[in-house]
């Protein structure tokens, strides 16, 4: 017999019991799996639609008689604690197991009732790599929801008027700002949301989350990541690239091709087995032989611009999940779901970074991204 | 001396850290409050931004060798609990607060430190409670952009047609889909973000958190409950108003001139002092003086439309704040930031609900929303 579960939180950041019981909740919620039976507990206003939609065996309500009690005295994790510890009780169980990421006051409140709680490792953490094709349809429908998004505003770039140094669209100042409302409205008017885009250009971008940057400059590269979610399934998509209106230097042409090359080089060796130690050194090595660096070990070189960041990171329900490549070990399987996204950045060069998505499968990959990387818009 | 403070997380969907840092970050950090010398930790990539930013006497970067090693054999949540425990152990410190949504594994961690960790009561309540000008300058703020697209979507309905007990705008059918996109593109492009903003017509309205319900019925409710961020200062607003196009029923009429009672039985109590709970019950009351029901105790009525949820709750940097304003005792004070949102449902009548956010102030309140609560569109 498998070891009884419990997950808690409300569903839209909570992507374990999202991923566990397909229920979108804003409030939380509790989920209980022994032995193969499942149960999500919500709160009364939200019972009929979990019943219809939760895929669980049974849909269960808070408000009975001690949780109401609980909820005016010790607080709501006490409350939540007491539902929990009821039925793990009832039906026996001595341990749990429970997400590292679980609260811990709410831990210590099925402790109190002489119950387990491990939380070594965290849960579901294979089953969520392992994307089914459902699972990498639905990314890679957001992956081309958000290559519109970048479409749009590489064509503003592409409009766009130098200045003094600086870029103009229509008449007015062209700034991070424009761009980033460019892109979120078009994917919020395809059923997609997206918070933290990123538009960056100048030395701001040498800051790689560095949203906002102002007016933008001619001639530097202007980073653009996209990063949204669907609102209907919830997945997520992960792109960047990077224009430059204008002349860029000769050393930020030279940064944008080897940033190219050491995304070749990442892509050409996904597979299963695949350690993503390998691949994010050898990106770092493509960087490093073009007479760049890295902070990765063995890489760094002064006074160059420089990656300081992993190669790519798995998406899914979250926008940042296992594995990373970057330098730890981790095997690649088939049906991982990852990015690759080399970058260097320099405060006085400018900065570049490019970003796919993709899909590891049985001799390689398949690449959900299907957008060009050209750094003239 | 106040006791030592641990807080961990992203800072998109943890507030505390938010609140206490101002910096917005995508990926965890953690902040250590050691009488009252603060250290905001976040990964190199982070470093020049947070410097920048974030509100704290020190920034660190967690890329000590330490912490990559731990990163590749015990997990993330190990390396960062190492991060904590040598800080703390160099201040001697032996027992710390968190809040008791800090992972269990991460307190586990810092427990294998020999430190006591303490979890009892959320951090910060009190002080986030008490809004300052700014932050209720900033609700407010927020609340205009939400009801600015209740009005845009309350003129589509205003110019839509009836046909077949249907609604049509401008020659396609009206559905749910078509108003949250309509209000969520006009959030976005004023800076703010939406998710899981809510227009819900006919019966499905009667479960309060079923946001999308398809085609539109005519002579019925649709409910629009708007509770965006802005993505400059992160506070949420939240306002709900009950539209419905053509001749809704006497009862459905009855049922909103009941909330609109309600709500101003409700709002008519608000006053540092006054008890969330009898504010609350005033309103079931009023609903109940007029023939229907409430889910909390001494309200209850068969076959009627009733209240099932609470009357609201704080508004702040999370949508769902203290103090809540249910059937439980807490003591409303100045400069809490509240809802008023008292609602009745029934599958066959449809449903209503008026949401307003407001500021509890010294002789009563004021209202941060602006905005007339009429069913016709």
């Amino acid at each position: 017999m498998p070891e009884p579960i419990v997950l808690f939180g409300e569903t839209y950041h909570h992507p374990n019991i999202l991923w566990r019981t397909g229920f979108l909740a804003p409030d939380p919620v509790v989920y209980i799996e022994i032995d193969g039976d499942s149960t999500l507990y919500v709160s009364g206003l939200e019972y009929r639609r979990a019943q219809k939609q939760a895929r669980v065996k049974n849909v269960a309500r808070f408000d009975d008689a001690d949780f109401r009690a609980r909820l005016s005295g010790d607080g709501e994790l006490a409350a939540f604690g007491a539902v929990i510890v009821a039925r793990l009780s009832a039906a026996g169980v001595e341990q749990v197991r429970v997400d590292p990421e679980f609260p811990v006051g709410l831990a210590r409140a099925i402790e109190q009732g002489d119950i387990v709680v491990r939380s070594e490792r965290p849960l579901f953490e294979d089953e969520r790599r392992a994307k089914t094709d459902a699972e990498a349809a639905a990314i890679q429908r957001t992956q081309h929801a958000a290559q519109a998004a970048v479409d749009g505003v590489r064509a503003m770039l592409a409009e766009a008027d130098a200045r003094d140094g600086m870029l103009y669209h229509a008449g007015e100042p062209l700034t991070s700002g424009r761009l980033i409302a460019a892109i979120e409205n078009d994917l919020v008017s395809r059923g997609y949301g997206a918070d933290g885009t990123i538009a960056a250009g100048g030395s701001a971008a040498a800051e790689p989350h560095a949203s906002d940057s102002g007016h933008l400059p001619a001639d530097k590269g202007v980073i653009i990541d996209v990063f949204p979610l669907s609102k209907q399934s919830r997945y997520y998509g992960d792109i960047t690239r990077t224009f430059a209106v204008g002349k860029p230097s000769e050393t930020w042409q030279q940064m944008y091709d080897a940033v190219k090359a050491a995304h070749h080089t990442a892509l050409s060796m996904l597979r299963p087995g695949a350690n993503g130690r390998d691949i994010h050194r050898a990106a770092c090595q493509t960087l490093y032989d073009r007479g760049f660096g890295a902070s990765t070990q063995g890489f760094e070189r002064e006074g160059v611009p420089a990656m300081i960041h992993g190669t790519g990171h798995g998406v899914g329900l979250d926008v940042h999940e296992p594995p990373r490549l970057s330098d730890i070990d981790v095997e690649l399987r088939e049906r991982d779901v990852v990015t690759i996204e080399p970058g260097l950045y320099s405060a006085e060069e400018g900065s570049v970074r490019l970003e796919d998505t993709v899909l590891v499968t049985a001799d390689g990959y398949r690449n959900l991204t299907d957008y060009p990387m050209e750094w003239k818009p």
